[in-house]
């Protein structure tokens, strides 16, 4: 299949390339930034024509370009809303024009809001309330919504944490490992028992392989790994790797409780399993950030 | 109070400026048509620019402006994304920076989506499905992220199907009593068992003044009236005031299901009840189409 990644220079855009890339599939690059090689067009989500350009001749879209930093979204709502919905809202009014047979869209487990019930599926309900996922669920909607309404193939996949090299120098990841590499003390905002199930963004990008060359359309999955890691924990497993101390401070305001969420769905449908333990997963970013930073 | 109404100059702003001038508040309109009187902003929901213009020295707005038709936010809902979501999320961005001290948001009955009990009340979860309804919920969700997370205090009125003199000319009303005036048969697609709680624009514009006059914020509240008519009712009532014949069409697709929705909140907490019966307001609409018609 000839497949567009939107986001594809991007940390989780980049190895859905590569994954589709090494699964056969040939792969063109839509973003705003250049890409490290292949085929590239350079494009914003703001602009129906740029995407009505960079969907001809496309089969499927993988659809990663968004604000994804959730600290942005807190300070510039107005642009989570711009990229996050109207581009997808573009993005698939593109698909529509150019009868692209399926799309994928990156959401995230964090449109649930306050869990009614856990482990928390894809019936539960969706009560976000931060400009991220309130931004995500919208564009979620509107390309739910061109399946349904218009005939666009379309899943999506609401994605655990996502974790891995490359990955967004503001993470609490990469934070807490610069730290320890400088030798200072890792700082936990709030009592660090707030959990998240990080997913390795190999194996996020085998779920967008699984979701492509899937005949399933219309749906939504949970793409989860199974381990809870709590913030407390991820400290501590860092200050294993890179010895160094712990400190606490206050919470910080708008961020999200924890919550379980199961990814039975996509096994039984897509087939899709995680396979990159937790501590392998953070062995293997530790490594490269030495390697960086050394 | 000073009020800027955005959608002023529109069908249920206008309603809302009059009865906010009759309880002596002074009101500005932000638009981007000119108004038949009154202080008047000519301005753009997606500039943010023009938000920060519009806003200055304002104590509340109220927030009407937005693509409003189903129709058009079904062919285009990249608009409806940018004017709904993204006008809202300026318009919030705008209130923070400027210090509105209330901002009252139009949303409507129909973020609901399929029911999963009756009546509706503001617990119920939300399920759009429509370009419309998924642009109209995510705005609501944005203005109620700035009164949670940054202060800005906010109420969302879901609002029932307005109705009233100087409604839309492609409204079911409008469409049925000009077919019936030029002795056309009405035309009912589907059944014509699906309802809706018809609310007058007058009650409508009422609700807004009990938000804004309210010391409650961060809340949600229907504001439908009680009454459930269904497509063919409202077509006989029609057929009783201008006499004409009934037939009936395959159904529309991508038209919101009836479902009954409580006001009971609105009533306990802001003392809003509706003072419009159906049957007069259905007659005070055939007599102004009389004599614009006439």
């Amino acid at each position: 299949m000839r497949v567009l990644v939107t986001g594809g220079s991007g940390f989780l855009g980049s190895y859905v390339v590569s994954a589709l890339r090494e699964a056969g599939h040939s792969v063109v690059i839509f973003d705003i930034q250049s890409p490290n090689s292949g085929d590239y067009i350079r494009g914003d989500l703001t602009s129906l024509d740029d995407l009505l350009i960079g969907t001809q001749g496309i089969d499927a879209v993988c659809h990663l370009a968004a604000v994804g930093d959730v600290y942005l979204a807190f300070d510039k709502p107005y642009l989570a809303a711009e990229l996050n919905v109207v581009g997808t809202a573009n993005l698939m009014e593109a698909c529509l024009r150019n009868q692209v047979a399926k799309v994928v869209y990156a959401s995230t487990w964090e449109v649930y809001g306050e869990p009614c019930y856990q482990p928390i599926d894809e019936a539960h309900p969706c009560n976000p309330d931060h400009p991220y996922n309130i931004t995500k669920l919208a564009g979620e909607r509107i390309a739910l919504s061109y399946d349904r309404l218009k005939g666009v193939p379309t899943l999506c996949l609401r994605l655990g944490t996502a974790y891995g090299t490359r990955m967004r120098p503001n993470s609490v990841f990469c934070i807490f490992i610069a730290r320890a590499l400088r030798g200072e003390p890792l700082v936990i905002k709030g009592s660090g028992e707030q959990s998240r199930q990080f997913t390795h963004a190999r194996d996020i990008s085998y779920a967008f392989r699984c979701a492509l060359e899937s005949a399933v359309s219309g749906e939504v999955f949970n793409i989860v790994s199974p381990e809870s890691i709590s913030i407390r924990q991820l400290a501590e497993m860092v200050a294993e790797r890179i010895p160094t101390s712990i400190t606490y401070e206050e919470a910080r305001e708008g961020d999200i409780a924890s919550a379980l969420v199961s990814s039975e769905k996509a096994r039984l449908a897509l087939g899709w399993e995680p396979a990159v333990g937790f501590s392998e997963g953070l062995s293997e970013l530790v490594e490269w950030h030495v390697g960086v930073h050394t």
